[in-house]
């Protein structure tokens, strides 16, 4: 059934992009409306998304449309970019004095208000950054098209690295102590191996595999869990070496720790944090610009020159059968509107929900009914790279079951003398309790928890930034965080036009809290009006 | 026994390390003397290292001696630059044009001559290069410590990958299919979770664990294999989506593949792959020097102004009880010699084991018993990065058990039009083979095994180049290859000072094939003859 359905896809996929080498976009609209394919369906994949043409509407004696953008973000940014591709007419209305939302790096001389007031200003030197929101990117995504297509040149975010520790409190014998992550998986993995050769030996697995199966298993499991030639588990290179006794030259073959006991590792509870890097989206490779997530968006508002009016907050988004209209202010200016054809509001929701809009009752609910997560980081500008030089970590992660949930090592300027460190990135209640705190406290009881990993960090610190996505205006949280029925109850809602208005972010997407879903939904928005422009040529509107 | 060991090395150290902050090296020494340490023990490991100093020297009213260095490559290098630090008069011979050795970045316009005459130039295009050497520097390495001393910068070397494929041929059902890492990774994991929780559940483990271990260990089998509600596996996002229906925006929740039978996956063999990403050297996080690797011999190279003799040959290594006296040739040259008071001889066993030398019987049997790998690379600079665009790989490798053995993906130029994909890096027989072969056959068969992956690569191929290590003149060989015996018969003897002559490079360690192995013997060479000199001071030799 599944391969059925497969099969039918491709080969339509393939006739249709057959029809659009051939014919551009018109004949693909044509094409597919022969077929009775035009749902959304067919714009919602990335690899088959074609960026509208100025030759498709002047085949139909057409201009581009006029569309107004709501959000200087991914989403908003996005969209007017593929939309001027064919010459539509694109304004985007930005809040901020800056493009980008939540793909925000802050630097040296970044200023924020927190809802609630509290003001701070980075003081990071010249060349040090932290990637307040989005940060990485997975190799699939249709991000690293646009990073490519904009120029935007692209180095490895170190996402996992052996080296880095797990420090887990209250957790018994392993408490308190930093482990390096390759200890607890090698260690992990020789005792689940020999477990597991036990019982195959024990006949216990009989009923599952053939004689063949379990001695093939059996030499997997081997390797895998480098056991010795009685099949036990006692250690191995693949945990690393004693620090003071590596394998080197002269007479130096070095020493293999003794393995923790798998009693221990497993009261600890750190061989659950595995499964974090198998996701796929934060397996390796992941990557992130050079100099910052922030070369994303300027790379996009460089090619969208004087399209973009910033410092204008939307108080009102109006529609009638003819068009849009947009009402805003900037400053302390008076309240202003513009006209359009088309809206694209990537607004988030929380924000949306409280501005006075020409929605349905129903969209209205969905829009209020959705969730977001929230999620802090704080940035630590330390003067030494003491990660690298003294514990041997060039980038990647230590992972703690402590709120500050998680280290980032930097993954830049390796081998230079400072660096900044993400001292937390969490989630939830321990977002909401980090965020509560003033900014200093938040400073402290992160520096107090990364110092029982890292001795140097008090001595070190410089300078801190913290952000609390649920308290930055315009945002007012990280990503939406869909209930498997908000999904069935409110997504689609969200996902359908609402007249001349089309939804965009990541919001819209099955990849939220992604750039990758913000790009995406930006391509369905462009391709619905660029569509519905074509076929409103075909059926004339009636004036008058 | 062993933490015994540890502790009192430990304090040993803690004590040294004191007494060398105050004193400095003699102090030191004279702290190593009345401990009866003056082994090669103090100097085996790069933490410990201090290079000589000159005011070490000055307070025993020395300059430094002359050493002669055979050899530019990193340890003759790194010997030169150590020593010279303390005013040392180092001299380096060097065979070839160029610094590094084996340290060989391949550009447009290198040209090599193998045994037996087949010469080739590199045609790659201007910013495109392979390493045909050393190619990765694990985070641990003394290697990184040099590339911050030197200013060398770094970038991740990918050496994992979870997108690149495997590629097993004659392995039952998954036979030529190019299979994404990530996809028998999680369905291995998968199933071997399924099975020892189906066992425990059996109480097959009950003489193994306690019941709330057991439990623990479930509860993580679940997770690690994303096993469903009834403990089976049945599929994950862990091993990605199906690659036309992947998690998009709009309604796209993207499709989770059918995992591969387990049967099938044990016949393929494939998970037997998976151990060679857990060496502690082949971990991640991995790095190279931005701009190929011999960045990190060219560096050491500018810090020693006209210490290098260039295309100088070594025809003979000689002593007396009061120096060393090398004969060398450069070209069509005479035949000169240079005398001085110690020499460091880093150059390949293979090589050496023919160069007339006052070495003792048994050091020159130890000299002509060491195997060398036979290892081969070869460079395809395709005019597309079609693994970027259409396989979507981003650095990393696939992993195949045809004799091309793996394929790189380059790890730097990402999103840039062209790149230069190591075609085959290959060891023993089938190194052999193609070494064996004329360079268009060679290119010829890698081209062919490669193309069954991607099938671009014979239209999208711009140029090759290939290196046979074992065909490469002054190496032969690609690194030591050390038996269990080997190190016990012929490995101390390798490491004992021949009088005034010192060997060092990646065959005094156990770190054979990494730079760190030729940069950690080279700090031994140093420690010694820095010893030795400052000994001599305290009991001077009685000349005439």
């Amino acid at each position: 059934m599944l391969a059925n359905n497969q099969e039918k896809n491709i080969s339509r996929r393939a006739f249709l992009n057959q029809v659009g080498k051939v014919g551009g976009a018109v004949a693909v609209y044509g094409a597919m409306d022969s077929l009775g394919l035009l749902g959304n369906s067919m714009f919602a994949s990335a690899a088959e998304f074609k960026a509208p043409k100025k030759s498709e509407l002047a085949m139909v004696n057409k201009t581009g449309k006029k569309v107004i953008i709501l959000g200087g973000g991914i989403a908003g940014l996005a969209s007017a970019y593929e939309l001027s591709k064919a010459g539509y007419d694109c304004q985007i209305f930005e809040a901020r004095d800056r493009v980008g939302g939540r793909n925000w790096t802050v630097r040296g001389g970044t200023t924020e208000t927190e809802l609630g007031g509290v003001k701070q200003v980075a003081r990071f030197d010249k060349g040090q950054y932290m990637n307040a929101g989005p940060a990485r990117i997975p190799q699939h995504h249709v991000t690293i098209d646009y990073c490519r297509e904009l120029g935007v040149e692209l180095e490895v975010f170190t996402n996992i690295n052996e080296a880095g520790y797990y420090f887990h409190e209250n957790a018994g014998p392993l408490s308190n102590k930093k482990i390096r992550k390759r200890e607890i998986k090698a260690d992990t993995r020789g005792y689940v191996a020999e477990l597991l050769t036990k019982v195959a030996n024990q006949s216990a697995l009989d009923q599952e595999l053939t004689s063949q199966d379990i001695e093939r298993l059996k030499a997997f499991l081997s390797s895998d869990g480098a056991l010795n030639a009685s099949k036990k588990y006692t250690g191995t290179g693949y945990r690393g070496y004693l620090e003071d006794d590596l394998p080197g030259a002269g007479l130096k073959p070095g020493t293999v720790g003794t393995p923790h006991a798998f009693k221990d590792i497993l009261e600890s509870g750190m061989m659950n944090q595995f499964s974090s890097e198998y996701s796929f989206d934060q397996q390796m490779m992941v990557f992130q610009p050079v100099g910052g997530m922030d070369q994303i968006p300027k790379a996009l508002a460089e090619r969208l020159p004087g399209k973009i009016t910033f410092g204008a907050e939307i108080r009102e988004i109006r529609q009638s059968a003819d068009g849009v209209r947009i009402v805003y202010k900037k400053g302390n200016g008076p309240v202003k509107q513009v006209t359009g054809d088309y809206c694209i509001c990537t607004i988030p929701l929380p924000v949306l929900s409280k501005i006075p809009a020409d929605f349905s009752p129903e969209m209205k609910n969905a829009i209020k009914s959705i969730g977001y997560a929230t999620t802090g980081k704080i940035g630590f500008q330390f003067k030494t790279r003491f990660w690298e030089t003294e514990d041997r970590i060039m980038g990647g992660m230590t992972t703690t079951n402590m709120d500050i949930n998680q280290i980032w090592y930097p993954s830049y300027g390796y081998l230079s003398p400072k660096g900044v460190v993400i001292g937390y990135y969490n989630f939830g209640q321990s977002a909401v309790d980090y965020g509560n705190l003033p900014l200093k406290e938040r400073e402290r009881r992160a520096l107090a928890q990364g110092t029982k990993i890292h001795k140097q960090y008090t001595s070190e610190l410089e300078h801190s930034f913290s952000v609390a996505w649920h308290k930055i205006k315009y945002n007012e949280g990280g990503w939406a965080s869909y209930s498997s029925s908000d999904r069935k109850n409110y997504y689609p809602t969200l996902n359908e036009p609402q007249g001349r208005i089309y939804l965009a972010g990541e919001h819209l997407s099955y990849l939220t809290g992604w750039m990758a879903g913000a790009f995406e939904s930006a391509r369905i928005a462009v391709s619905r009006i660029h569509e519905r422009t074509l076929k409103e040529t075909r059926k004339p509107v009636t004036v008058g």
